[in-house]
């Protein structure tokens, strides 16, 4: 794990490997002045687009997530030997490289009976915390005698190319294979290979996958029907690219402002007024101090846009990972509010009463805003996908709690190619995966798809939340966030998503008994 | 177009092009040697494997094809800047090359009234060829209002990465983008930027394409239902892949056989004999210049595998392109039975009344079958795409007029490998696009496929000839050959060839009416 020790000393960094490229060097440094020190007003929109996570693995709430699950003592692991490239046959494309899988056989009903298979689809993210994090597939292998398989997605994890993430990170050329269509052809491949030793060649399979990982998921049955017979596709905003929603810049955070405003007018209106009280204060002599004493942040303010941006990636976090027991917006409200007594009375003025909110949601840290983080994996991959294939146009329109940042696509083209050396594509997942009129192409084609989003997940603005056609199914809770319905069962679980997830297996048991009147018939 | 001097003078060979790599001197070789010389045992069936084109333009039969048509003085050429790699994001991969199309708008409705678009997808050839040779668009568009679009296929033509074909077959590092995923995503483009430019948002597409552009018109629509609503699909033998089909290796010849029995039991038994004759007389002192007498080759045979190779494909290409006016196999059959009196009695002996075939089928060449003959760019590029993807396991086997020659992965592999340097992906061509099990896949997924096929066609052992799903819908013809459907009508046209291609214009008539209706309920 990477380790930013200090904006103020950028040229001090631990790592634990003792080999560090400068080109490795340049990316640690491009996502601190995304995430940290965007000064700049034209690169604000580009550190404002948040995670597409299934979890956020930085924030402390998510801990907890993760560390309440246990991982199952009868997952096994594998490696599959992959081909780099899929789509090339000059030399370079027959390189291989390990890819992790797991698989647990506890409730498999065999390949006789030809029991399904649950293959969770990996996404920006090391299979590690997908294992502690997802919960459909454990606790419903038992209802379906079904295998469970999860799969690493190429370049996370213990999944990486060229031997090492210092090889393989180190420019566009090494990085050139890190995309969706190879990750689907990876996953493909794999299926394909476990299906065939375990001599399982009808046993139906069934993929799953939140966020990102959604996405994979509802592409892989679209694009490989003859690997999966279904897909659950949590949380996935296939419609957040190249101008296919109505609101297509503003979408995320109006949705963010909607949660915030339906938890408490007071608290929407505190953070409304506060963007313009900051830059007020910033413009003052000693400002930035005077800010930063007030945020009581680790380190120095560089900027005004420090502040703001990361105020407004922590309520977009809270609004996308909002749940039980904490439900982060209504954390953050209590607090601006003056609700939390321990935090003082309601007479304060609108930055205290922000800052109040910070310190709810992060749970009384010792300094806030800029804490010294860990660049994750997950936000150097994603940096990289972003940058190249998954180009979701995420800014902030007109009518919101937020001051508009409008997105600029040239702007985000120039940064994206000035760090990678190659411009993105943000055109190429409508062309390859569609996505514009989606009910008028999919109704007469494909099936068995289920969209599950909940309204209050910022990315369901980019999701599919009408049903298509009588077997791709849109399923919507009003209250859901982000992926939940795949996260493991709880007893604090509300009644909505009990019964969204009831809804959700039977309409996979339904594709199953259908697959197996027609093998039936198929055999004879 | 190269020219291949001589066999015995391997290195004299003329070329338009004043620069001769070594790397392109050596695919002149392999194709010499697959084409020509083959002596072991080992590399036979590779040599018989027949082109998979919609036509065969190296046989004089077929230039009275070509010539019969007239291209259409309406059509327009246009250059789009393609992409070199869609799926990968490697410096490499941003080249662009110019790919050519042509559109003829003499018939088109227009984008106001969604009036539809009937795409030809190019395949291992020239687009020249195919506007010459295809009928189906000019035919058809009146019918429909359609706007006629011709696309070229990459590394075919004027279609050339690397600005050049020295440069783009050079070896397997220019070659490797070269393949039908890369292909098919360059349609999509084109078709994209078509109906963006003109506004055709919603105006329908078919794609239509013959043989090899026959699996990728099938694919097209399979993996892009966004790009086109439907395909026509002739003469594809998207089975002849991985063992999807019972009779994987010998299914070509078994076809080619038994149109030779159904029109001639004798004809059939005198070829069944030739084998072990031409063995005989091989045999004896001076053998092969005798054989080489009697067949009037152009030049003395090397072994009696060159004449045996060259007359099975004589055969396979007799029955593959069978057809009004001149009936091939009949004409081979009716040399070889004797009935064609200026070529001599009955009772010759079993080489003679083969070589009377010979004759029948070449029309009175001044010599037979190792003529110098130029190395098409079709063939040229085929061999590249037989070895990396297209690895169709073409056989002989049991119960044929043919000596068995089983299909031999390895050898087929080793030989590949051996040339290129990188080996082929024989499995992946059902991984990416299925075939296996593909009633059961299908019956439930997908829509708008016509899947034409002529059961004479030696290829459609390979073909879909069930109907899958009320619009997945297969249509043969007993007596029809290779394509014969989408070539140009004639008066000559048998009329079951009328109702075939009356029965697909009026399936693709329903899914456009049928499209109109959905698009208006869409709109509202």
């Amino acid at each position: 794990m990477l380790f930013i020790k200090l904006k103020t000393e950028p040229n001090i960094i631990a790592m634990n490997s003792p080999a560090i490229s400068f080109q490795w060097f340049q990316i640690l440094i491009f996502l601190l002045v995304l995430s940290i020190s965007v000064s700049s007003s034209a690169a604000q929109y580009f550190n404002d687009i948040p995670r597409l996570s299934l979890i956020l693995e930085e924030y402390s709430h998510d801990h907890q997530v993760l560390s309440a699950t246990s991982v199952s003592e009868d997952l096994k692991t594998f490696y599959y030997t992959q081909t780099l490239d899929h789509f090339n046959y000059n030399p370079q494309s027959y390189s291989t490289f390990q890819q992790r899988y797991v698989m647990n056989f506890k409730y498999w009903g065999g390949a006789n009976s030809s029991a399904p298979i649950f293959v969770f689809l990996g996404a920006e993210a090391s299979l590690d915390s997908d294992l502690a994090a997802v919960g459909f597939l454990d606790d419903n292998a038992p209802r379906f005698n079904a295998l469970i398989v999860f799969i690493e997605h190429r370049y996370y994890g213990k999944s990486i190319p060229f031997g090492s993430r210092e090889e393989a990170f180190q420019n566009a050329s090494t990085l050139g294979y890190f995309n969706s269509a190879q990750a689907i052809a990876d996953y493909a491949e794999i299926i394909m290979h476990i299906k065939k030793e375990l001599m399982a060649t009808y046993s139906p399979v069934i993929v799953i996958g939140g966020s990102y990982g959604g996405m994979l998921a509802s592409w892989l049955r679209l694009k490989y029907p003859h690997v999966a017979l279904g897909a659950l596709a949590s949380s996935a905003p296939i419609l957040y690219f190249d101008g296919i929603t109505l609101n297509p810049e503003g979408g995320y955070y109006s949705v963010v402002s909607k949660d915030f405003r339906d938890t408490s007018e007071t608290c929407y209106q505190t953070i409304q007024k506060s963007w313009a009280e900051i830059d007020k204060v910033a413009s003052q002599p000693n400002g930035l101090s005077i800010l930063g004493n007030k945020f009581k942040t680790c380190n120095p303010l560089s900027s005004s846009s420090e502040l703001r941006s990361a105020l407004r990636l922590m309520y977009a976090y809270a609004a996308q990972y909002n749940r039980a027991p904490r439900y982060q917006v209504s954390a953050i409200c209590k607090g601006i509010d003056g609700l939390n007594s321990s935090l003082g009375s309601q007479d304060k003025d609108v930055l205290s009463k922000v800052f109040a909110g910070v310190v709810a949601f992060y749970q009384n840290s010792s300094c806030y805003i800029n804490q010294i983080t860990n660049a994750s994996e997950t936000a150097i991959g994603w940096s990289w996908q972003r940058c190249s294939e998954m180009a979701m146009p995420i800014g902030i329109g007109n009518g919101t709690m937020f001051e508009p940042i409008p997105f600029n696509l040239s702007i985000y083209k120039e940064q994206c190619e000035s760090f990678y050396g190659v411009p993105p594509r943000p055109n190429w997942v409508t062309s390859y995966y569609g996505g514009h009129d989606i009910k008028l192409i999919l109704q007469r084609f494909g099936s068995n798809i289920i969209f599950s989003n909940g309204l209050r997940d910022p990315y369901s603005s980019g999701g599919v939340l009408k049903t298509i056609s009588p077997s791709i199914i849109a399923v919507t809770t009003v209250d859901g966030s982000h992926c939940l319905d795949i996260l493991p069962e709880k007893g604090t679980d509300p009644d909505w998503l009990i019964r969204q997830r009831k809804t959700e297996v039977k309409i996979i048991k339904a594709w199953i008994s259908k697959y197996y009147v027609d093998l039936k018939a198929y055999k004879q």
